[in-house]
Formats: C-alpha cells, structure tokens, sequence
C-alpha cells in the first residue's frame, strides 16, 4: 500500500503528563502517544511530524503535526477514532487530507506562544502547572512597555539556552505584549521561529525587570550583547503554551 | 494547654485527587490531608469541622472549616504555614480567629454551586474532571428559563439520591441561572442548604430537558411529585464546585 494521503492534524494538549513533544527513550511524549494511536487506527506505524519540539510540561492550545498514510478512514472518522483513542488530556480538534508536500515543521511561517503568571496572593490550585505561580507584585503596565523591546530582527543569542545546536540566531519577532486579566498576566509573543527556551529566558527577564536586576531599558542592551549571561532566568515550563502555529496559503 | 481559640479558614480546591472533604478509612480526602497539616504545624490533632460534606472529584473555589487550637501561631503566619505544607491542590486563601462558637457548618446559612458544561465540538484537555464535557447542543436561553423553575421554597425530594438519611427535604432556593461564556455553560444555584446530589440531579434534569426526554416546562411537575424516578440522571461530579459559602454577621 502506498502512503498517498497527508493528514495534518491540529491538537490541544495539556502538557503535564508528557516529556515534551519528541520521543524519548523511557519517557511518556505527545509524539509517541500520538503515534500509537496513529498504528491502533489505521494499522500502520506511520511517522508523524510535529511543527515543534516542546519543552518537557509544555502546553499547547494549538499544535500541528502530519503524517502519511494508505488508510481510507475519511478524515471525520479519523477525527473521532482519534478524540477516542487519545488519553483526555490531549484533544483532536481538526483533521484534514492536506496537500502531499505539507510538512507541519518546514512549512511553518510562525508561531505565537502564551506564558501565563498567576498573580494572585495565594496559589490557584486549579492552575498547579498550568501557570507560573507567582505573588510578587507585577505591573503590567510596565511589563508591556518593555516587552515592545523584543520586536524586530535580531540575533536572540542572549534569549537561548546554552547547548543549542542552532547556528543562526537571529528571528523576527513580530508582536510582544504583556496583559492582565484579574489575577492572571499573560505574555504572548509571535515570531517567524524561536530558540531553545527563547520565551522561558524573555519571561525570566520581564520578572527580573519587574524585581529591580535588570533596568527598565536593559531588553535592548541584553540583546546586543549576545550574551546569554546578561538575560534573566530560565522561567519554568508550567506557563507555557504554544499558543497558535502560522502556515501561509492554508 | 487549653483550646481558647477558633480558627476560620477558607480554603480553594481541585478535588480530582480527592474522595471528597470527610476522613474515610483507605481513601484521601480533603479533611484529612487539612488535619495532617494542622497537626503538623500546631503540633496538635484538632478536629477540622467543615462547611459541607462534598463528593468525591467535587472540588470547591470557595470552601470554610473551623478547626480550635490552644496554638499561639498568628493567624497570618498560619496562612503561610498552610499553603506551605498542604499539597498544591489546595489554597488556603484566608484564615482568620473567629468567634468561639462559630462552626463552620451549624453557622452557615446558605451556599452557591456552580456546574461547569464544556460544550465545545471537541473536549477541553485543560477541563478533564474540571467540567462535565458535553458536545450536544445545549440552548442556554431555554435552560435559564427552566431553570427558574426551581426558584422557591419546595420539598425537593425528587432531587435527591437514595440512601440519603435526611428528615426534612424543603429547601429554599434562592437563585439559579444558566449562563453562557463562549463553549462554558454554567449553572449558578443558591440555597439555604442542599441535599445529597440535588445540584448534579438538577443538572442532569435540565440536559435531560435539553435533550427532549423531559417537558420545557416539567421541573415543576417533578417537584410535586416528590419521586426521584421522575428527575433526570445524577450528572458526573467533574463539573461541580462549592462556589461561595454564606454566614450571617460574617
């Protein structure tokens, strides 16, 4: 049988159980469980793509992956054998036959990220992981303010981890800004790609302003210098939702 | 060492990992976990009286327990101590030295459920247990309008489980609502008190008016008749939280 179709599908995960996105060797990942759902439906091992590697207890509101197949299963099929087999914490939203070319990784032309920071006095237990918790004062204001530093085109060294095997640092971010709502400050940030853990160093360095280490002013000084020694901390995993994937033309 | 002082406190839960508030031999529950706690930061076993019994996989936003003490640990610094040493599906939000005679259940004079309906085409990962995931279509117009048929001072009986050992089933019922926030359906009810399942019976009786097996205008017909058999399924406890808790004078 030859794999004629491409599926791209289109899911929401609650990343807390998971390892991230990319098959690990003893470690529970979206892709291996997305994968085995793949074989139990259609009988075939299939390869599935995924438009991003997420950071282990990552979260995505939307998250794109594809991958090829000779079933016949028509795609509102697919889309309830899949919301059936997968565990409830991962949620099949959209499913279609897609041109054979499409790839969810190469094709894609962007991606906005969310960071979500309870703010709130006391911990909001139905967001254990969901959010960063957080109790110190933040002024979003502010926040907002400095965020528009990270728009543009430069080389974010200094927003990537070390280890990165990337070669080319430099992206475009395309929108930046910080809100609140009640209790909860949400960062969301667009860009064209991002670096390892890119949006984990930008948050550490917007809490990092808001605590007084770093000067209002320092987004674009930190830029400059390439250094990753010179942004804020690593902020962890909790917050973080891929929050919507950009494909020209679809 | 004499125990001089009441102690209030209100506390915020996801009951997921809990088989509801009361101490059961072999399963944990909230007052237990809330017990351990104030042994291990009093140094005491106090008995923690609690404003409600609640299912198991109930979970609360608002939730009150008294428990007395002869510690002399500031309230503040207790409120510190709490959300250090309970688990993180548990918030203690406020806490506070009471009136000697307060208890949390005997004092209360009224409560407010809320029963969270996710009704998008697909489930939400982020509410498994945290919502009754439902996906036909529900008419939040029409539900509000039933809904109001259990204003009132009635004899509920037809809206509590078997097996319940209470006398006196009138209960007045003060405020319920249906309403929609994009695909939440949420209903709002307030009583002087409830019976054992009355809010998930009440739910399970309007999806059973939305789905055409009760009249638009039965509810009435089902308070009278004083017969459970006549009231829709106990809907799933995923969706129900303790929302407010009512005190006089307090």
């Amino acid at each position: 049988m030859s794999e004629n179709r491409n599926i791209k599908v289109t899911i929401q995960y609650d990343g807390r159980n998971y390892h991230g996105w990319q098959v690990q060797a003893n470690a529970l990942t979206v892709q291996q469980v997305f994968q085995d759902a793949v074989e139990k439906i259609t009988g075939q091992r299939s390869d599935v793509k995924g438009c991003s590697r997420t950071d282990s207890g990552v979260h995505a509101n939307m998250y794109v992956l594809n991958f090829k197949t000779a079933s016949k299963i028509p795609a509102e099929k697919l889309k309830l054998a899949f919301n059936h087999y997968l565990p409830q914490d991962i949620a099949v939203k959209e499913i279609c036959d897609t041109d054979y070319d499409f790839h969810a990784r190469y094709c894609c032309t962007g991606k906005e990220y969310v960071y979500k920071i309870w703010n709130g006095n006391t911990r909001n237990p139905f967001l254990n992981q969901l959010a960063l918790q957080y109790n110190r004062t933040l002024d979003e204001t502010l926040l907002n303010k400095c965020a528009s530093d990270f728009l543009g085109t430069h080389d974010f060294s200094a927003f990537c981890s070390v280890g990165s095997s990337v070669i080319d640092n430099v992206r475009t971010v395309s929108s930046a800004r910080v809100v609140r709502n009640g209790d909860l400050v949400e960062f969301y940030v667009s860009a064209d790609g991002f670096l390892y853990n890119m949006v984990r160093i930008m948050v550490g360095t917007l809490l990092g302003i808001s605590e007084g280490k770093i000067p209002h002013d320092g987004i674009k000084d930190i830029i400059n210098s390439k250094d990753r020694s010179y942004a804020g901390i690593t902020s962890k995993p909790d917050g973080l939702y891929l929050n919507r994937v950009f494909y020209d033309n679809i």
